[in-house]
């Protein structure tokens, strides 16, 4: 925080360090702490060249330090130095205000060494005009006159959020296409798809629960950006995941004469994506279609990567088409009005991009678990941003799952045979995967691929996150016959994606003994479920 | 046909012209017409050296004749310049006997000039042995030794449908495949699989009308090459062209633990061989399939280019996938089962290649015609192959009808509105596009595209070919409303595919009046209905 005296860079910085959870410093109280007298004291009695020079030790001192607000002296930004220091260390926001402003804000204040003289107004305006230069550096400049610290503070806010924004590209040929991440960005989405050059016929595709928090935003968005929205809403929920609720989508679309030229965006979680996904996939055989993922799961995942589908009576997703989307929009604000429960099985999907391929992201996961898990914008979005590019590269590289796609499927095989066995009633689909990469990770572990340490991190993330990692008793046979039925099996054989160090993993094959002897040593014995809240 | 004599050239050689419809010449009773008296009499009275340079000149002025069977003199292949021109001009088909036999078959023949010598078997001994390498240079080789003279011709048939056998690339990315066309070739097809590189598990999906006639053959074939296939049955016509019936599948596959690496054999016509493809391009998010058309139309279009797809209560293939197939294979003999109407129908597509991008080709058609009809695989096979090579070359440079594919849908604006209009129980696919053929050459002309001859030409060879090129009386409304919502139509324009000369069209948007003013013109005033048969 940088700015003239009296614009308020205190009472901001406090209230922006309590809403961020950061801590606070304040230079000025820092140095008079140290010194054991006042800042005017240190002024009358050495100079303000002395003063200053404090000033810049202070200043290398705390550089290095993170998740901090701090304020700085009135003069701190006359000298480049410090601000090319502070500028290494973060955001400069710095707060203006007019002089009357100051004057009055000051009234109160007795210890201020450079305004003891008659005249306050004339010198504040003399001090401001010098200085104004240097003030304007700041990467955001906040007027804060007539604003209370409140107000100032969520606009601080709104800038930093603003930051996060940020593009994953996704390199599909012949069409490639980005994940656009950030934070409050829905109501940009007509701008945003105007320069895709489509047609103006667009159907949002949502469920009532998604509609009712996002369809107003969403649809009068399309409409100020020039593009004339169909609203189509279909039931809630898994089960309507069919051929049934997608020929609806065509009959809408029908009676309403969308053209090849027309697009379906999919607002809601995985059921709407890949539902939308699949009525654009096979409607005139093949139209554009925009993800707009509003679940965890969905964003660092199901989103990405043109899987289209619908389930069918013997299993999920066994009906589908590989069809990629323009254009990902991600609005991580739209996690807010997530369940915790659904969050929490979307953390699932993330702690598994950290083994299969980034052990340092594995690693950001265990250490800012707790602010995730709150859901702050400034520790989710890099979560989603960094789970988007693994996902991205690996559909990238292959993009209809010939083989390193597969890796993907970590904790899976085992998951979408839990999920199966318990009829998709008992386990979200993370809380499944989560189940699945313990087994996996044991079953490594029991292969000689990992070490027991690896098997220790991954089970203590999601223990912490409040995923489950073991099961009741279930019959093995419904497990190992679930997994038998899976599209991943090849010739009869079942493969695995197993876990090697943290960020590492391989496909093989594993014989089913060996499969039923880790299952049986998993099931029963002295574990306990933990974690489902 | 060359041979020792008594191989029975001249026999063979006739019944052969007699099935092929060809004409017959044998240059020995041509030699003995031009010179007044026999072959012994030339060799008594000038000697063989004469004879021999009568029958080069002989050779020489026939080498240019088509259509043809000639039988040549025994000595004739003893002249290497002899053998070089006749193979330029066709096929060399060598009979062969042993000495025996050709003693035997002579026994009734007198004026044989080489054999008035007493030991006949020694000296026929003696002069195979001299010319049997000579005669061992002919293309195709029969020993007629016990057989009758139809056998041998009927070896000398299958030979030559052998030689059909012809491939044509579909180079699209990133899988191109070839359409293999051939004479009674599904008895090969499991071998010709067996080299794709897929699993095990093939399902043959067809009707009962087809099943009955080339499903056994099929299986076989599949079964001697190690596949296990699965026979999946649809009801026949184009009312089963259903996601029902689809589903239907997904369950059979299902049910039988259809994998990734499995794959689809589409035995039939359009209706089979889109919904197997839809079926292929959406279970487990595509597997692969392979087309084999039974009808004209499937062979020369629906098979080739990887649309895929069923129908829609509001409409034709409004559902539906691009999804290519590993492999088409055509076997023309199973057209010999097909019934005209349909048969005649899969023409229009047929005379719609030459109109858009083959001048030389329609010609070919013009010419040729009666024999098509009468689905001589020598004419007939051509032209499937032709047909192929366009739509092939087409699709290869615009998989998705981006724009060049939409040359492809000559006739089809009208055509598919025809259809609609008449709730697709009047007229077969092909019928429709041959009155919407003939429209759109007509509109071509009103707009200066095209001059009255090509018109002209276009509807003599529909009418010829036995295809309608008027419709009766049809509200104009109907037909107009049903082209707004064809799916060609662009940003409310109707496009429509125009013909130029003969073998080039250009697509071009028409405004809606012109289209009424041709509409009045062409379903009004003198014009009747021709050659519904």
């Amino acid at each position: 925080m940088t700015g003239f005296m009296g614009t308020g860079k205190t009472a901001v910085g406090k209230e922006l360090a309590a809403r961020l959870g950061f801590e606070f410093e304040d230079t000025d109280a820092q140095i008079e702490k140290e010194a054991g007298c006042s800042v005017s004291q240190i002024f009358r009695g050495k100079g303000e060249p002395y003063f200053r020079r404090l000033e810049r030790r202070m200043v290398r001192r705390l550089k290095g330090r993170k998740e901090m607000v701090l304020a700085t002296g009135g003069g701190m930004v006359l000298d480049p130095g410090n601000i090319r220091q502070l500028r290494k260390s973060g955001w400069l926001i710095g707060l203006t205000a007019k002089p009357h402003t100051v004057v009055k804000r000051l009234a109160e204040h007795r210890d201020r060494p450079i305004l003891e003289k008659p005249n306050r107004l004339a010198e504040v305006r003399r001090l401001l005009g010098r200085r104004r230069s240097f003030y304007e550096r700041a990467d955001c400049l906040i007027s804060t006159d007539g604003l209370s610290v409140g107000e100032v503070v969520d606009r601080i806010q709104d800038w930093l959020l603003a930051r996060l924004n940020c593009t994953v590209p996704v390199r599909v040929a012949p069409n490639p296409y980005t994940i656009e991440i950030g934070w409050d960005i829905l109501k940009d989405l007509g701008t945003r798809l105007a320069g895709l050059g489509m047609g103006r016929k667009v159907a949002v595709v949502t469920n009532p629960l998604i509609g009712r928090l996002y369809g107003g935003v969403t649809l009068r968005s399309l409409k100020k950006a020039g593009f004339q929205p169909l609203y189509v809403q279909i039931p809630d929920g898994e089960r309507y995941k069919t051929i049934r609720w997608v020929n609806f989508i065509y009959d809408e679309l029908l009676k309403h004469r969308f053209e090849r030229s027309s697009c379906l965006l999919a607002l809601g979680g995985g059921v709407i994506g890949d539902m939308t996904g699949f009525a654009a996939a096979t409607y005139l055989r093949g139209i554009p279609y925009v993800q707009i993922p509003t679940t965890l799961a969905a964003q660092v995942d199901s989103s990405i990567g043109g899987k289209t589908g619908v389930n069918h009576p013997r299993g999920k997703n066994l009906i589908g088409a590989f069809h990629q989307p323009r254009l990902v929009y991600t609005d991580i604000k739209t996690l807010e009005t997530l369940d915790r429960r659904n969050f929490v099985s979307g953390l699932a999907e993330v702690i598994k991009y950290g083994v299969i391929a980034d052990g340092a992201f594995f690693g950001y996961l265990e250490a800012q678990l707790p602010r995730i898990l709150e859901r702050n914008p400034h520790y989710l979005l890099p979560a989603v941003k960094r789970s988007g590019e693994i996902k991205a590269e690996v559909v990238w590289k292959d993009e209809r799952e010939g083989g390193l796609r597969r890796i993907l499927n970590y904790g899976h095989t085992l998951g979408h045979a839990l999920e199966a066995a318990t009829h998709y009633r008992k386990y979200l689909h993370g809380e499944a995967i989560s189940v699945g990469m313990s087994f996996a990770a044991r079953l490594s572990l029991s292969l000689g691929l990992c070490k027991a340490e690896s098997v220790e991190r991954q089970e203590r993330l999601l223990v912490r996150s409040g995923l489950p990692i073991a099961f009741p008793k279930i019959g093995q046979r419904a497990v190992l016959d679930a997994m038998a039925h899976d599209k991943k099996v090849r010739g009869g054989a079942i493969y695995f994606v197993l876990a090697g160090p943290i960020g590492r993993v391989s496909v093989r094959p594993v014989p089913a003994g060996k499969i039923q002897a880790q299952l049986r040593a998993f099931a029963s014995g002295r574990r306990r479920r933990f974690g489902r809240k």
